[in-house]
């Protein structure tokens, strides 16, 4: 987030407003980050276990679908599950509002002193935000849930985590389609250098520099694939 | 969320305030669904291609530990990339303030402009609201980035996420670990009850009834699941 250092009018309203946009770039980032992680450590795996290059791509496009459509699902049963909360939230306070508008006055009033506002400053302030019923609902929203007033599309978010997953889950997978003899150290490298990209396309809205964030990505994920081929190597002998 | 009636100054105050503390449902729930979903899609991609059980095993104790530490770590960063972003904001608004504190002072004016506050009680609650650094600044991370300033822990974050991934991905498992005969069907019983019961409990954040967020989570499940399935049993016989 960059941070903006000119006060015209016009400026700080353009900034209010930017903030109020819906983003989908997490969904891609946490949607590729989990395919490329979970189709990797199935590899990794089946490597460290020795079983079959056929597993890896039985398994590895099974999870791909199965794990990518989950990801995605429950993406858009938790962005419609917000959407309607704010939706359900809005119209109950908005019958309250007309029921007991007093105990709703004087919820604002707790409010806006709690920003520091008294005496008629605070009396006037108060009936001007209950003056609107949209600026009264939308101030209980925000500072008596804490709740976001963005509104993101449930289909979008789903669709922008399934097709990251799909997208960075083939990556590991495409030397054992194409048969390559190499296949396990061309998968690393080219999952490698997606978690490192990933990682780095989340600096945008972190405050770490960008190789940094691709670097500790790609930690996690290496470390993960690790463990998935210690366990595979071990519990080879075992069962 | 349950909306009390009680509009005395008491009762708001602790709304207020119990709408600022962090909560771990959300970490579990997310955490058990993958932890389930991912592990039971492995058995049934494994049944629909007729591997073999100790393919299941291998692979499922596999995705268990590094899918698993691969979500928790995920979170723990996400998490504490949140309160980072934070503090990093709080100390360039604090800056800005010192610096130039009327352009910062009109983005205040702005904001109360944007509840409908309008005339000398603006200039009275403008004056209030920045005559407290915390409050002034508080208000703009929550008003103009549209920041939640609920700090949640990211170790608590990650390990909730990480013990529910691990419960809820061993009870697929179970069946084949005793060396049950009839292990598939055992394991989507336990299963299904697993993905209604961690959809129900879900309901406590969402308007829905908790026998529709149970069955809506039971079904995304079983749909993964059969996805899973049918590209095992489709890919056996083309690999």
């Amino acid at each position: 987030m960059k941070l903006e250092h000119d006060h015209s009018v016009a400026a700080i309203r353009a900034r209010l407003s930017a903030g109020a946009k819906p983003n989908y770039i997490r969904d891609w980032v946490y949607g590729g980050i989990d395919g490329a992680v979970t189709t990797f450590a199935i590899i990794s795996g089946v490597v460290g276990a020795e079983l079959s290059t056929r597993t890896i791509i039985i398994m590895g496009f099974a999870n791909l679908i199965a794990d990518g459509f989950s990801m995605a699902a429950s993406n858009y049963s938790g962005t419609k599950t917000e959407v309607d909360n704010l939706e359900r939230l809005r119209r109950i306070e908005r019958k309250h509002i007309a029921a007991e508008p007093e105990g709703e006055r004087e919820e604002i009033r707790q409010i806006l002193q709690g920003k520091g506002i008294e005496g008629e400053a605070l009396e006037s302030a108060v009936a001007a935000v209950t003056s609107n019923d949209e600026t009264w609902i939308s101030t209980m929203l925000v500072d008596e849930y804490g709740l976001s007033e963005v509104v993101r599309s449930p289909m979008l978010s789903a669709a922008s985590t399934f097709i990251a997953f799909l997208i960075c889950g083939l990556v590991p997978l495409m030397p054992y389609l194409i048969g390559s003899e190499d296949g396990f150290v061309i998968s690393l490298v080219a999952t490698a250098i997606v978690f490192f990209a990933i990682g780095a396309t989340k600096a945008t809205w972190s405050p770490q520099p960008w190789w940094r964030s691709g670097l500790e990505t790609l930690a996690i994920g290496l470390a993960a694939s690790a463990v998935a081929y210690a366990i595979g190597y071990f519990l080879k002998s075992v069962v």
